[in-house]
């Protein structure tokens, strides 16, 4: 996924503010999670489930700017029953910005760890979060 | 209310982003409704209701910046069956940084107009929106 | 400009934030500068300045929603020498969710008001602030 | 340092936004520094370097929710020639609800690595970074 840097994004030492990439990061999950037939608000309506950051470990390499356009790199590097874990990549002009390893849990509206709802889907070969785990995006 | 400039509220010009202000004045309206003795949480599950933007004119004046402190005063400026209007204005170092004008809906959960939850306590001589009318917070 | 809504951009009364909206606006701002042969960075290494927003008035008429993707029409409504006037609606499945009134001032690094880099462009019938005044974008 | 949290650091799910915990926590490092006779203008005023986040590491235990207020505690765990290690922790109620682990380092206007300006302060026993490194906030 391509994000472009807007001010919203910058900081007044002129940099991309080290927060803005965790949402970022999760424009390009949603994004995967949408390219394998999954969305936030069905996975809340079908199956009673949020997808929420359990752990974030994010290294910081070199400073985005204003304007730059920055590549987000997706993958799936773990799954257990009610968590899964994912590594991200910050990609500007060919240079590694940030790294960013995630641990996502599923849970309840009330906030209690759930089963993902993948195995089904994964038996059909189907759409939603067994699709992430099967696939890549750059 | 004072509020301090953060990074985070800042942008690549150096400056106090526009929409910043917009996260600040909501602040000092909370902090302004917490000390007439409501606030957020209480008022949804009390009387169903959520107060919600509908109109909002801001002028920025001189920019703040980093570090800056900001003093926020907030008037009630009018009041309706199911909205009142709202002036907050935005002072460092003496001066006036923006101005802005808010109409305030009082909306049910499903967002539909509702009676502000005023009258009664304002019988009662008590606490939440009625006071917010009677004062003035610097 | 097609803008979706992710988790970033909304808040616990289940939408979007309503200072979110200026964020949205600017980015819709920053693409049809950019589809006009401008950007903020040149601007200010060419030009020696920047555009900041001098007000700004909005009306929110209904709430936008996790997953929404809006469409941002922008056009420009007036100009003067140091500054132009742009109108903004944000649409969603057919409806308009808001609309946004902007003045934008075009400032030096210093702050001061200074004469837009137009009237050059313009004679040239080319690119940059020029043609934004001439274009509106859907 | 105490932070309440607004309708601008939740989420649709009902929560603060992951995100958010990376702001606050830059708060409370900021106070932390200022309680210490230090600022961000300052050090970039008279020290030419700036201080920006390296690596951070969040885990997320418990949501925090709408007005809750959280206290956040800071310390130093480490000091090295450019950068050093803090510990920071979330809590509201008495339940620690998120705990971080960040490498903070000192950077030139051009985001070169660059000592820190402790060890003079220190000799002095003076203010500024010198000071955050020997004292632990609550």
């Amino acid at each position: 996924m391509e994000i472009r840097v807007y001010y919203e994004d910058t900081d007044a030492a002129g940099m991309v503010y080290h927060a803005a990439y965790l949402r970022f990061a999760e424009r390009a999950r949603t994004e995967l999670m949408r390219r394998c037939g999954g969305d936030h608000p069905s996975l809340l309506a079908e199956h009673g489930v949020l997808l929420t950051v359990r752990r974030c470990a994010i290294d910081y390499l070199r400073p985005a700017r204003l304007d730059d356009l920055l590549r987000v790199h997706t993958i799936v590097t773990g799954v257990r029953a009610a968590s899964f874990d994912m590594g991200q990549q910050f990609i500007c002009k060919g240079e590694t910005l940030a790294t960013m390893d995630l641990q996502i849990a599923c849970v309840s509206r009330q906030g209690r760890p759930t089963r993902l709802p993948v195995s089904a889907e994964r038996r059909a070969n189907g759409s939603g979060l067994g699709r992430i785990v099967a696939i890549t995006e750059e």
